[in-house]
């Protein structure tokens, strides 16, 4: 029901995915009498689906209290809910952020080992995709923090890239040794450190985010929001200086013309819908936060990260480096040389 | 004779300015044996200009140590010994970023109440220019020094873009009033209130500095060198795709081509060396850092900028809204009730 466009365009996107891909049914959590004659009309996915109606619904705009004091037996709780009693394997929504936050850390509850649950974003690079996270969970990290978010972002990138050994960078501003805060070269030196058997790149600075320099860029929530917003803000900058370009004369516009399907090509590249699907790491169950004003392959493509989450050895990855985690820090040793 | 390609491409930025402007006089501090030559050929800027002979120059990999060992009659300490002195009204440099902070810092001092100087950055937006600051002379800020960099940062602003008051937000995750660090909070009462007498919009996210929702983005070192750095990375990623979306079939090429003059508006709009220079504001002089690898148009630009400031009457506003910080940091009614 979350997003801009449900029930309608949640139902097109799982056209889409189903498509491509046959592993996987759905369980719907929403209102039947707007989901059910939707559902009638796309015999793609009808068999695979099961509806369970609610009347409740969380909104976009409602703050973090009232969506709180309405979310039991909402349909994000119990799309939630469905992955806590086993019922799914993944949840996925497009609905407010900060409520299925909350909700996620509820009724999931955190891991072993996680101080905090980390968001991440997917983000597009000159190499492919990169991982960041913190992209805004939380507005501080320390060096543990950090370490734990860098175990997380590893398995994460193993199971959606496919990549045995992800690299991971640590967002710093200068890549000498010798700049940043005090917590940053305790995290890279827990980071780096054999016992957790990471592919440590070292500091990495804004722009080797979409450069794809490493695989996992890791930082704490306040600076990886700042990023991903400003990334948003320049790539539709750049999109409205490029219309303007193209609108300036009659050779410019025959010559977008012409070019017509070099600039579709283009827009596909920057399509944020092809990156589109945060997860929320850390807790005992898979949550994938899509973006609410996303298309249907928007809805394709987050859906499809929920279920390759699920099939993926992440959550037993990430329970042994979590160990890995407890066991540094109270490694008196460890503690002592790297303060 | 800082930066990639000096010092020829300086004389060529220096030509270029005193085409557009002829209100500026120059002093040029190097090498005598490279400079004189060039000056020879120069016309345009033979007879304003005099040159000052230094054999000494700090490179752009020297490391602050080594930076520092040398400083003291190199040319970059020579420029900026000139503002001291009085001869020159404003310097500009494009060496070693780390080396003009320090050799500024020490020669020209911070100005009364100031506790630490901000970089500032020029930044396209969809509205013309914003001016972010910090972007990375501190690591990080407390609510006092946030609202110093409001201060400096809309006196700034009202000398490079004319606008008679000019809006100040202040970078936080999420623009309800809700969210972020409590310093953040304490900083926006401070810049909101009527004791500033400043334009304070509220806060704003990465996404707005691009967007131009305000003239002046307030923020501490790090978030606004991990954003700057971000914006450069996304730009280059998104040209790169236009660039392969061109190259992908004859009607894209032909198209191109045809689009010609589209594409040249595009690019200029898109070049950095259009907002070329950072100044750190809070000294008793003004220093304008351009960018090492920027063309003749990145240099004109950056001594316009420093012409700009210098015809200004920033420095005697600022004095104005530093005593006013200290008023209201000395006020015991507001401190508690910010806090």
């Amino acid at each position: 029901m979350g997003g801009d466009e449900a029930p309608e365009i949640v139902i097109e996107g799982m056209k889409l995915f189903s498509r491509e891909r046959q592993d996987v049914s759905f369980i719907m959590h929403g209102d039947a009498r707007r989901i059910e004659p939707l559902l009638k009309k796309a015999p793609e996915i009808r068999d695979i689906s099961k509806l369970h109606h609610t009347d409740s619904q969380i909104l976009m705009e409602d703050k973090p209290s009232q969506a709180l004091r309405k979310a039991r037996n909402s349909s994000m709780w119990n799309a939630v809910e469905s992955v806590k009693s086993g019922a799914a394997h993944a949840a996925v929504s497009a609905g407010n952020t900060g409520a299925l936050m909350a909700i996620s850390i509820m009724l999931l509850r955190k891991m072993k080992g996680v101080h905090r649950p980390g968001m991440t974003a997917l983000w597009p690079t000159q190499k492919g995709v990169c991982i960041v996270l913190d992209v805004g969970a939380n507005l501080d990290a320390d060096a543990t923090q950090l370490a734990i978010f860098a175990i997380m972002g590893e398995a994460y990138a193993r199971a959606v890239t496919g990549k045995k050994h992800p690299s991971v960078g640590l967002l710093n501003i200068g890549a000498e040794e010798s700049k940043g805060h005090s917590h940053l070269k305790m995290a890279a030196d827990m980071i780096s450190s054999d016992l957790l058997g990471l592919n440590y790149h070292g500091f990495v600075e804004g722009d080797d985010i979409p450069a794809g320099t490493v695989d996992v860029v890791v930082t704490d929530g306040f600076s990886g929001n700042v990023a991903l917003k400003t990334a948003e803000g320049t790539a539709r900058l750049v999109a409205s200086y490029m219309k303007e370009a193209f609108a300036g004369d009659i050779f410019s516009k025959i010559g977008a013309g012409l070019a017509a399907s070099g600039l579709r090509r283009l827009r596909v590249k920057m399509n944020p819908s092809k990156v589109n699907g945060g997860v929320l790491l850390g807790l005992n169950g898979v949550v994938v936060k899509s973006h609410g004003g996303t298309d249907a392959q928007g809805y394709a493509t987050a859906i499809n990260l929920a279920a390759d989450l699920a099939k993926s050895n992440y959550k037993d990855e990430l329970i042994v480096g979590l160990e890995r985690i407890v066991q540094m820090t109270e490694n008196q040793d460890f503690v002592k040389d790297t303060l």
